[in-house]
């Protein structure tokens, strides 16, 4: 058996941090959470719920009543004049891991949630191709399929952070519009290669099924690389509202590309200039032009906890908890501050880290109950790094108003109450 | 852009089975399940679900209304005079991927599901420990904690190939007590060393919050390899049917020892051999022993599609797809026989294969129409083979009721329809 001498915590950084091996790999009298008792206690006595059988076996569960304030965020404001335009955010500060539960998944829709029937569904592939096709779901189901867990994040992800002083918002408020989720599907690829594209084609436009028919030009570039049509998300069918039956899935690509409800993809020598990519998601640029056709998201990183609402009771040890991802790639380093980033230490990273995908991180912090500024930030596998909120403005200008990735404080008061600053 | 050739399908093994690499990367008129168009299309015209706005959003999202027959196998049967004892199952044939939604995580209940308070909910670990100890949810959550995603799987799964003559049930019905799921909690090992074990101990007994107290005996070998207190499934709190607040769980170990709503740990030098451990999970051995503390699930696969139920409509190409794992740690290989195990082909297996974990394997199979019999053989990295049936038998005696891992045989008839036989 292990021994179990208490280590000396080494500093890895300013104001408390502690080095990430010493944090997975000792607990003696490192965190002191638990209460000891004075005496080894007698046969417990059978709490309550104990007392009678408990509930039969259910068709399809659903969560625990006590977790019911775990829910969307904003789920029920609407556009107005609207019906179903608008977002709903994932309450990250509420979960853990990787995988963001179905029933979370972030909602971003222009004009609601469409009740598609599965039999009379059908995928049409047309435009700059020798076969043009027609796919039912049963067809779709014929074909090799793979299986990824990658996040999906709306461009708008995190603007708050653009705003002229800081809001009073939490984790799950500035940063929700990002989930992660097992998606499995078939290869666009492969659809492709059977209808066979024509020499002069470079763009696919795909068009949604929902009553804004969302439509949107990827490059065939990607449609070849790693795009899938996604049928299944977390092992079952989409939900609706990710796009049931099946939606176009673009790994790190803004959202909005990842077209739900997919009825048809449109091979093109140009790109379409639709609506929903010229009057959004363009970003107007200092010298008056806009920008178009942004679609890696960029490396960024939040700590999910602590974050505003989760008090800190007492002065301690507590784990330092968060989510990192990139657009382009591996994360591969997360540093943490707790001293308004004054110095830094590495984070431990949970794997295996995904492409592509959200990686949790972990860093074990002893606060000393004096107020201070918590910061995380990321570096992904093509040396990217997330940008302060100077550096973020000095690159994309004051007008900028989407793929915001700086760099988030978090405010620690002598309470444990935390709030977001700008530091 | 790549071109568009279509490449000739080589067999990999008798009866139409494709090479593994084929089907993954060329489509081109190897599936041909979709319907060639005679002409490109007019723009489509509107779907109904398009001419009005959708749903708006929602709190907790749920399954499409279209999807409602996929639901848990057997969810209301209890055992006769008991309210909330049996067991529900996972429909594996509706589902892809590695995840198992968490609605749709197989059920085994002693005494059914309790409704605990987390509020009230503790954590005692005592026995023979320098510092017992009582743990609540919040001073928890300060610990480390790791995320996993692994499989529970009940030692009673696929019991029904024991059966003297072939039953006619499905996928699920057979083999649906496994599930698999992401993870996240505190590794007891810390615990552990804050509580502080003593020299004697070699065993912890580990008693759940239910009324049937389930108490399972765990060697402290596994508790500092990776054991966790799990607090977290799929991202979210645990469901309570897997034991809300909190469950231990023994990666790759028979899934009752993974003891559900989780009250207590005592440090002990000898296995408490509770009714649990003796009356039940336990084998009769051919010498009239018995069989005790058979932990690893071994190894196993399964052909989930096509499976009963799923009907192939006309011959041609078809995608056969399944899921393999093994309690000894990582798939290395999944081989498919399309001829009745006279020949086999290896599967393509889905990447990141995980240790303890369902692993996803898919092949290409061209279905003549005439009658067959389907099968897949998983191999584990200490290379233990799946058995067939003679071997098994031969292995574990007649009288053996637990850890079946029979090689699975699919006989599917001239009209498409596919049946469990022994083969």
């Amino acid at each position: 058996m292990p021994n179990s001498s208490t280590p000396t915590p080494t500093p890895a950084a300013g104001n408390g941090l502690m080095h990430r091996r010493l944090f997975l790999k000792a607990g003696a009298g490192l965190v002191g959470g638990s209460a000891l008792l004075t005496a080894q206690p007698a046969t417990a006595s059978r709490d309550a719920w104990m007392k009678a059988p408990g509930s039969p076996m259910s068709r399809y569960g659903a969560p625990s009543p006590h977790e019911a304030a775990v829910e969307r965020i904003n789920y029920g404001v609407s556009r107005p004049g609207t019906t179903g335009s608008g977002a709903s955010r994932t309450p990250l500060e509420h979960l853990n891991g990787v995988i963001t539960p179905s029933g979370l998944h972030f909602e971003r829709h222009h004009s609601g949630v469409p009740d598609i029937d599965p039999d009379q569904y059908t995928l049409l592939i047309h435009g700059r191709v020798k076969r043009p096709l027609k796919f039912s779901l049963d067809s779709l189901a014929r074909y090799p399929m793979v299986t990824r867990t990658q996040f999906l994040e709306c461009s708008g992800n995190s603007r708050a952070l653009l705003s002229p002083t800081a809001v009073p918002q939490g984790c799950g408020e500035i940063h929700g519009l990002i989930s992660a989720s097992e998606w499995t599907g078939v290869p666009l690829s492969i659809l492709l290669d059977e209808a066979g594209v024509s020499r002069e084609a470079r763009w696919l436009v795909a068009e949604g099924g929902d009553a804004a028919m969302m439509t949107r030009s990827v490059p065939l570039t990607k449609a070849f690389d790693d795009a899938l049509i996604a049928l299944y998300q977390n092992g079952e069918r989409l939900r609706p509202e990710n796009g049931y039956p099946a939606r176009l899935f673009l790994p790190g690509y803004e959202g909005n590309m990842s077209v739900k409800w997919l009825r048809s993809i449109a091979i093109t020598a140009q790109p379409a200039m639709s609506r929903d990519e010229t009057s959004k998601y363009t970003d107007l640029q200092p010298d008056g032009t806009a920008r178009m056709f942004t679609f890696d998201m960029a490396v960024k990183s939040v700590i999910t906890s602590p974050s505003p609402g989760l008090v800190m009771h007492q002065p301690g040890v507590y784990q330092i908890s968060g989510l990192a991802w990139s657009g382009s790639g591996k994360i591969t380093r997360v540093e943490i501050s707790a001293d308004g980033g004054k110095s830094w230490a590495e984070a431990a990273i949970d794997e295996p880290v995904l492409t592509k995908c959200l990686t949790r991180f972990r860093s074990a912090w002893r606060w000393d109950g004096a107020p201070t500024t918590l910061m995380s930030r990321a570096v992904d596998e093509t040396g990217e790094v997330q940008p302060t909120r100077a550096a973020y403005f000095e690159n994309n200008g004051p007008s900028t108003n989407y793929h915001c990735n700086i760099i988030q404080a978090w405010r620690v008061a002598t309470d444990g109450g935390v709030t977001n600053v700008y530091a």
